[in-house]
């Protein structure tokens, strides 16, 4: 049966807090934040939530974090407003907050809202972007994309521009199919793994990031085909988080081969990539190895400086270093390459065989703005 | 004999090239970047300096970092061109630099600007301060301070902005003493510990971090009375760093107290004053407690909800959060607190007897430009 008929979405944003809702009955698989400080509806979900779910309700204004017991009473309560609508039990019940960390929630005002969401459910790509709309914070456009493949279908949305970072982030994301697939378990963990935490925005690790996988499992599919599109999917998605990184003007992806490790690579990706030096430097278009080279030192690989740099874009590519010679006459190709929107660092290292990716974006003056500004 | 009549410094600094001449005849006692890509003139220390020096020469304006074989050549070359008018071994002189990364030296220019510096060594304050501003790279003032008790005396010099970070960074340290003490060695490690390495400008760990201290032996002394001032002399040095990093206008000391561990502390402390939300939150004045616990709760360390936040200047204080609970009513006493230009955050985690701090500078829209258009 196609996604459509399962899948009713819809949110409302007014002023600072939205709401939304969508309704899908199917097995939910779901991700959290790292952080040692979980916002409440994680707290909800994690205690409360089945392997089944009826409902998703989300707000965004408010993250519902550092709120204490009356912060883990309301999330109840938010779950309860959609349980007592669909019919079900608030255990088949998904939440998710995102906003200011360490206020209570204005429960009356996502009530209301929320009314007014579940009266308007609908199964079109105007639904299901309104649902979008509704939970975006900083986010600068709403973010929604889907795959089809024979009968298969996949629709996916997400949030979060700031406090991205390494293993999710003030991110949530919503993924919803009719695939039937074996062990999706650990289909769905690695595609998280390959894509969402790959994503470094600013370092900071929220405390409300969310990843939920709903599937009415309805079209029985090959698993190794569903895996690629979920992680593409997953990753088109993270990339779009990337793009709308608070102020970002680039997106960027550091590429590192030839590493002791696995291990060793994703430790320099992760190093160049939330490097705040490096991100400037993409900012002011400026082929920066040194700065590239710095944190590929101080990243704890084991790494020396007999290392190649490459930058790439859809404007060409040019060599900075081969085995720890600078190529200077190179720098200004490098600086055309850098007008794109989209940049590529390649690092082979020369010491083995290990390989990892990560996806960031540019540090701007506008993220200044926008986090001096944000307040409390 | 007073340390003036052992120490000769000068420097001048001509467009972007600096450089800086001490001579004086001492042990000396050196630790460098925790970087895995060590500059060339880290590499000639740690191959050729012995216990004793008579001389140290320091350049600005290029690091001679990921500049291979010809690097370590230059950087030898560097330290014959002293040795040479000293009249002392190779292996007598200390070599610094500050820069950027991935050029080769121009010899001829520091070569010719150093004969110029030779020439006019000094032991006045002017020449000390001459000595500083000739070490700047992005610095916008000299770093310069002493100690004197009883005969001991103590000059301390430093210079670095950006790529400041835990464990040593683009930072320059030259700390000249007469004082004579037992385990010298053991005090200038802990020192380093409690001043340089508790302080964080963008994370990012240079390739050329160096601290010297030489000591004429002049003077003996008490090892625990001079421990206390030349931690106190280094820790005045970190925060001129913090106060100068690039772009910054605020800086802010974190303090942890009852964490697990020590260790515990010192990863909390150092997630909280590395958070680009939390310095952009320092930049605009708000007592944005909820980037704070964010921090704590990504920090690696064992930390729960509960927790209490201070924060302090010379305006006031104003309590945050107590064992978890929110006091809204001070975060406007709190935007009072942080108009001042040293604000301290204090996180009481209730968890242990762990304490630990950190040092730390906003991240402002000046950072940005500066290192948007600071060019390779």
């Amino acid at each position: 049966m196609a996604l459509s008929n399962s899948l009713k979405c819809y949110g409302i944003k007014r002023g600072k807090t939205g709401v939304g809702i969508a309704v899908i009955e199917g097995r939910i698989f779901a991700t959290y934040t790292q952080n040692r400080i979980k916002a409440a509806p994680i707290l909800f979900n994690l205690k409360n939530l089945g392997k089944r779910v009826r409902g998703i309700i989300v707000n965004s204004g408010n993250a519902n974090a550092f709120t204490g017991e009356e912060g883990i009473r309301k999330a109840r309560k938010m779950a309860e407003f959609l349980s007592e609508r669909i019919g079900c039990s608030v255990n088949e019940i998904a939440i998710a907050s995102t906003g200011i960390i360490g206020r209570q929630l204005e429960l009356d005002e996502i009530e209301e809202i929320g009314r007014e969401v579940y009266a308007n459910l609908g199964s079109d790509a105007e639904s299901i972007e309104a649902f979008a709309r509704a939970i975006m914070t900083t986010d600068r456009f709403p973010k929604v994309t889907k795959r089809v493949f024979g009968d298969v279908e996949m629709v996916g949305i997400a949030k979060g521009a700031g406090m991205i970072s390494p293993n999710m982030a003030t991110m949530l994301a919503f993924i919803f199919t009719n695939a039937r697939v074996e062990k999706m378990d650990a289909i769905f963990k690695r595609a998280v793994n390959h894509s969402f935490n790959k994503l470094v925005v600013d370092g900071d690790t929220s405390t409300n990031d969310t990843v939920f996988l709903v599937t009415t499992e309805e079209t029985e599919t090959d698993g190794k085909k569903f895996e690629d599109e979920l992680t593409s999917l997953m990753l088109e998605l993270a990339e779009m988080i990337a793009r709308d990184g608070e102020g970002a003007t680039k997106v960027f992806r550091v590429f590192v081969s030839g590493a002791k490790s696995d291990r060793d690579a994703e430790l320099v990706a992760k190093a160049v990539v939330r490097s705040n030096l490096v991100k400037t430097a993409i900012f002011g278009k400026d082929p920066n190895f040194g700065r590239i080279v710095c944190a590929v030192g101080y990243s704890g690989a084991d790494v020396d400086e007999k290392m190649s740099l490459k930058i790439k874009s859809r404007r060409g590519e040019a060599v900075l270093a081969e085995r720890g010679c600078v190529f200077e006459k190179n720098i200004e190709i490098g600086r055309e390459i850098m007008e794109d929107d989209t940049v590529e660092i390649h690092i082979e290292l020369h010491r083995g065989s290990g390989k990892a990716y990560a996806i960031g974006c540019d540090l701007t003056h506008d993220y200044v703005e926008l986090n001096s500004k944000y307040t409390t």
